[in-house]
Parts: C-alpha cells; sequence; structure tokens
C-alpha cells in the first residue's frame, strides 16, 4: 500500500490528542493547530505528525508519494452523522409546491412528504436503489465527506426497510468511506397501519428490530418523535426495544414542536438528539444537566433550516451551556436535498453563530462521536484511519466557511488513498 | 473556428425570440423550452436551433464538434450584473468579528468595511491585482457566468478609481466573457474628504467622471444610496454627471433603509436600482409606476442577504406589480464573498420564492438587459453569443435549484468554446 508524506502545510487542523472523545462548551473554540506541519501515513492510518521544526525526516522512502501542501489546510475528512442518502427519487415537485406557498404539513396531508418517498422506495428494486445512493455518496465523498451515517425510513414495511438497510450494508461494503446504519422505521406512519398505529410499534419492535439487531443491518435505531409523527410514548417503546437488543438511539426531536422528546431521549440513553429547532428553557436545562455525562450529543443540521425557511437551532446557547455539538446534513429528498458538508460549515457560521474553529470541531470529532466513529476518525491523531481533506490555498481557515457556496477543496483522502485529486497532488 | 452541435439535448431552456428585451411580471414563469432539442454553433454564435423531430441535417460536417446532451438541460450562461469582484483582499477577520456580534455598521465604525477595502487596494500593485481578480473570475465562468458588471469602489481616490476600472478593463480583454465597467467612486466617503464631502463630490463629477467617459474606462455610473453613505441628493448630482457624459446609473438604493433613493433614480433614468432589501409601499409604487417604461431593473441580490442576515428583498411583491426582476451576485468581500450564481439561484426559489422559471428569466434576459448585453447574451438566441451551460443529467429544471450547494454544472461554452468541459463534451 502506497505512503503519504504531507510537508509544508500551512496547519494540520484538528490534531486532538490520541483518545480524545467529543469536545465540549467553551472548548471547541480551542481547536488544536499545528502551523507548517508533516503528516506521515502508512497503511491507510496517520502514522506520524508534527510542525515541519521538528521533522524528523524519512528513512524509508520506498513507495512513498510526497504532497507539498505549502499555503493548504489539512483537515480531518468531515463526518455525517445523519443523512437519510438511501432514497430512490428527488421530490423537487414538491419543492415548487412550497414556493406555491404550500407547508411541509400541507404537503405531507396531500400524500407527499415522507410517504411519497416510501411509495417511490418501494417500487424500486434494490440494485437500481443502491446505484443512485452510490451516486450521491460518490459527490458528498468528493466535497470532503468520510464517514456517514444512513437512516431507513422510507420502506415503512418490514421488507422495505429490510431493503433500505441492505442497500446501505452494500454501500459500506463498496465504498471507501465509513457507512454506519440506523433503522428509523419510525419515520412516518405508514397508511396502512393508520388506524391502528399499536400494530406498526408493534412491528418495529417485536420483529424489525430483532432481525435487524441479528443480522446486523443497523448500529442505531431512530424515531421522528414530532407532533403528527411519533409520540413520547411511542420514541420511548422503540428506543426500550432498541437498548434491549444493543441498538442506542439516536432521534429526531424538537424540529417543528417541543413534546418532551429529549427528556424522553435522555432518561433511554439516547447517543444523539438531533434538529433541536424549537427548543425551550427547559429543554436546554435537561441537556444542560447531561452536560458532564456522555450522552446525548445535540447534532444540528442547518440545511434543513435553510431550506424548510424554519427557525436555525439555538448552538450559542448550547456551546454555552456546556454541551458538545455536533453538525450534519440531514441529506434527504424532501426537506434538505442537498448533502454538502461544506456549506454546512458556511450555515454554521452564517447562521447559527458558531465560530469557524467550533463549526469545525462540531463536523469533526463530535460528528464522529454522534455516530460512535471518534476512535476511528474525526481528528488528525496517529493511529485513526488517514482520512483528510487538503484545501486549496487559503488566506485563513475562517476563508473556508466565509467562502461560501464556493470550493475550497483541493483534494481528499480517505484511508490513505486519494478519492479526489486536485492540484495538491499533481 | 470550430463548430458545435448539440443534439438530442433534454431541453433548450430560455429560447427567446429575438429582440426580446426583458420580461416582466408573470411572464416570467413563461419561460420558452424547446423540448428534445438541437442547436448549432458558428463563429461563437448560435447559428440555428429547434426540436429534434425538425432537425433539418447538417449539410457541411466539416470542423464539426457534436454533443450529445441526452439528459442535459442547455441554459442561457449566467450573466451577473453587480459585482465588485475587483479587489485586493478578502475579509474573513470581518466576518468573524460579526459572528462575535459586531454589525455591518459596527465594524465600518471601527475602520473596516469599505476602507478596509480601500486600504487595502491603494497599497496592491496593478498586476497582483489583476491576477487575484483574474482567478475569483475564473472560478464564475466555472460556474456558468459568462457576463459580468464590475464596479470600481475600492479606490475611493482619482488614481485608485482608475486602476480598478483598468484592471477591469484587461479582465475583458484577457477572459472570454464580456465585461461591463461601473464606477462606483461614491461607495464610501474617503477619511480625506470626511469634513468637505462636496469636495469629494466635485472629484468624482468634475474630474473622474469626465476622464472615465473620455478613455471609455466604464460604462456605467453607481452610488451607495445609504443612511451613513451618500444622500439622496449627492446620488443625484452623481447621475446627473454621468447622464451628461453618456453613462447611465445603476444604483445601490434601499439595502438598510428607505430614504428616497429609488423614486430619485427613476427621475434620472437609471438602467438598474439594486438591492431593495427594505421597501416602503411608496418605493414599490415607484417602481411599479414604471412597469411600462424600459427603466429601471430591480436588481435583487440574495446572498448578500444571507450572508449579512439582513431581510430578502420582496421579490414576489415586485413580480406581482409587473417588473423585471434580474439577480446578481453581489459578489465581494465584505457582504458576499460567493459569486457563485447556481447558489443565487437556489437563494432565489428558497428564500425570495421565485419559481424556478421566474428564477432562470431573472439571473438571464433580465441580468443581461440590467448592463445592455441582452442583444448579445441572455437567451438561447439565433444570433446571439453561444454562451451557454450543458447541466448533469437532471430529472427536471426545478431540480437544479432544489439541489442548493451541489454542482449541476457538466460543461460551460464560452463564444463558442469550452471553458469547462465535462462528460458531455467526451
Amino acid at each position: 500500500m502506497p505512503r503519504l508524506l504531507i510537508k509544508n502545510a500551512k496547519a494540520l487542523v484538528g490534531a486532538f490528542a490520541p483518545g480524545m472523545q467529543r469536545v465540549a462548551g467553551a472548548d471547541m473554540a480551542q481547536l488544536p493547530i499545528i502551523a507548517d506541519g508533516w503528516m506521515l501515513v502508512e497503511e491507510g492510518r496517520i502514522a506520524a505528525l508534527g510542525p515541519m521544526s521538528d521533522f524528523p525526516g524519512i528513512a524509508d522512502w520506498s513507495n512513498l508519494t510526497v504532497i507539498d501542501a505549502s499555503g493548504r489546510y489539512v483537515l480531518p475528512g468531515w463526518c455525517d452523522p445523519h443523512t437519510h442518502t438511501v432514497f430512490a427519487a428527488p421530490r423537487e415537485e414538491e419543492f415548487v409546491d412550497k414556493i406555491k406557498g404550500l407547508s411541509y404539513q400541507e404537503i405531507a396531508a396531500r400524500g407527499g412528504g415522507i410517504l411519497n418517498s416510501a411509495a417511490k422506495l418501494r417500487a424500486m428494486d434494490e440494485d437500481e436503489l443502491f446505484q443512485r445512493s452510490k451516486a450521491r455518496l460518490e459527490a458528498m465523498m468528493a466535497q470532503g465527506t468520510v464517514a456517514v451515517e444512513i437512516k431507513s425510513g422510507y420502506g415503512l414495511s418490514l421488507e422495505s426497510e429490510l431493503k433500505m438497510l441492505r442497500v446501505a450494508k452494500r454501500l459500506a461494503a463498496e465504498l471507501p468511506l465509513q457507512v454506519k446504519t440506523t433503522l428509523l422505521a419510525a419515520h412516518a406512519m405508514p397508511a396502512e397501519f393508520k388506524d391502528d398505529r399499536a400494530a406498526y410499534l408493534d412491528l418495529i419492535c417485536e420483529q424489525l428490530i430483532p432481525q435487524v439487531a441479528a443480522e446486523q443491518l443497523a448500529d442505531f435505531v431512530d424515531v421522528f418523535c414530532e407532533t403528527n409523527y411519533f409520540t413520547v410514548a411511542e420514541m420511548e417503546r422503540v428506543l426500550a426495544s432498541g437498548a434491549a437488543h444493543g441498538l442506542p438511539g439516536k432521534v429526531h426531536v424538537n424540529q417543528f414542536t417541543s413534546i418532551g422528546g429529549i427528556q424522553a431521549a435522555i432518561t433511554h440513553g439516547a447517543l444523539s438528539v438531533d434538529h433541536l429547532e424549537v427548543m425551550s428553557d427547559s429543554d436546554l436545562n435537561a441537556l444542560a444537566a447531561c452536560r458532564l455525562a456522555d450522552l446525548p450529543i445535540p447534532t444540528l443540521l442547518p440545511s434543513c433550516s435553510f431550506f424548510l425557511r424554519i427557525p436555525y437551532a439555538p448552538a450559542r446557547a448550547l456551546i454555552d451551556k456546556g454541551l458538545p455539538v455536533a453538525l450534519a446534513s440531514d441529506h434527504n429528498p424532501g426537506s434538505t436535498p442537498s448533502g454538502n458538508l461544506n456549506l454546512v460549515l458556511s450555515l454554521a457560521c452564517i447562521q447559527l453563530r458558531m465560530l469557524p474553529e467550533e463549526a469545525i470541531t462540531a463536523l469533526t470529532l463530535n460528528a464522529a462521536a454522534a455516530m460512535q466513529l471518534q476512535d476511528q476518525l474525526g481528528s488528525l491523531t496517529v493511529g485513526k484511519r488517514a482520512s483528510f481533506i487538503i484545501t486549496r490555498e487559503s488566506p485563513s481557515l475562517a476563508y473556508l466557511p466565509y467562502a461560501f457556496g464556493t470550493d475550497q477543496i483541493d483534494t481528499v483522502i480517505i484511508d490513505g488513498k486519494p478519492f479526489r485529486s486536485g492540484a495538491a497532488l499533481r
């Protein structure tokens, strides 16, 4: 396997100490940065790194590619801990309906929304679903994404939920990025169960979760806990069943309304609470009370707020409460048809008022932690996977979010191999 | 010169009839589209086009490149009628100050803002300024921009304003895109004139405008008519002087406050009124009263609203009043560090609630009209410059703004020559 030596990097960003699990509160602004750095990659892992002033030299030059990264930043690859990127088809016709004035809820009431995606997904064969999802993930990797969580939730039946998770597992096997999968059967109530909600919950908890756990098709369970979707009590039942089968929760809460989902997720030891656009003081305080515990990680999705024109999550309040904020794309065909985490970086700084260092921490180490990948990814640390971004020449780190909507990535390396090759490699 | 034949395009978009000058009001949603189309390019111009069902065949196949555009849209290249893209350096340090809570006005009061850019520009030699601006325009062309208006306004002295305009003219000469230039000496009051505003107006009207007109360095004049910048009366003096020297006005009005700039711009026959984030009923009615005249064209800059988190311009009200709305990037280092018009397309649909067809019209024919290029660019029309975009394979036209922050452009042709070559050309 080829070895790589990065030399003269303007800075190695996110050079956290080994064992660092996540970063919370005011520490998020203290991103460890090694100016004028070098990094050695061997066997797909980070073998060594440091400042050029301490560069020890290389004894063995065999099979070594040297990259002069002068003027360029080297960053851990982006981790995306909340996506729905396995789906059958985009839904831009609903986007046009929204422009004409219909609300997300009105579109759902007309048979659009999640149930529209479910109908399309059920009708699509597994290979076609794989190919379309693969193309989306390739575009995301080209934008620096090196790990992704993928949810089911457009199947809404035993067979179709399993189909989605099998596709996600095949993506994990065939693509270089790391993939974690989440069973989100409780994404919307399928029409065939609308008069017997308990029966659908039975299907999820008594059939799907045991089978998914037995076949190792999912790492986590999720519930869309929201007015008109699933109640707090229903979420609790799914979380309890998931926990009994070794599947921690990563849950959709407080997107449109505050109904107690956060408190229940905490009680059930959820790994992350995602969305958080609508937060009461009591919601914030409940999370703040967990700040010394490991869990849950508040995971914010500013691209969803941008596209739906709903409030942005209160990132500053969460950081001020000492919490370890993570960011994700929420890539999905209804509310977030974009998987570009560079735009999420800009949205985090422009709209959530996060400092560039905070937003980078939230998209790397904390995002990795929100899918239990922090020991493998999320920082430039010896022993971790060599999955990283080399930027174009850039005047400063703050320039990356500032120059929104422009492509500042030159090269993407995943597990030590170039996935996207720019000028730095030539 | 090579000839090009595009065949099997999913659609030719914006195939306006010859002579069409701009599109107003409800007509903006009626974008002329030829499904399953072909287009012939000769001598850098559009020579013929139509539906494949009427394809007459090609008699002369010499020197002809054939592009199969199956599944792809062909669109007129984007026109950008409001930019400040000649500048010395980005100002991301002010961006970080903004995140920390300072307002645009507070940053200006600390010596940041436009005067910061002016200090950097005055200190930079002309060739360095050219090289940096050229790199920015190349990135914009790769995103589909085929014409750009460039303003001065970071010189704020006779010598430095002329330097900026000379750089813009050199860009026009060395790059394939069309460039129009605007004298914006009245962008901010230079410190050396702050106690004698009239003397700076004298310099603009009695020295700069005559010299710029005589040397053909600018096509238009502009004024930042705004509280704490230039008064309506000062703008009127510049517009009158510009008109006397054959330079129509394109003016910054109603960005933060409504102080009567629109009404004065109308009186002075301005070509466009730009920004319009803060509009009173009387401002809207004044524009509506001009809807049967040619002028002015309301030019909206949603990327600026996005980055500054100020209100978005009332695009729907302007269209409902029967006006010909145009869109532009406002690319500049302070309020809009992005020249990507594909993101402007998304912002126009998501935030301004424009239909995809309306937004495309606003970024093509109406944008060309807002810089007097409508006879050369802005539509797929026989005789116009062959400057166009071929998209990636796309399920629909609405998909382009919907998939925000993702790159949907495959190939960019400028004056019949590939500037960016994608899969369609291979």
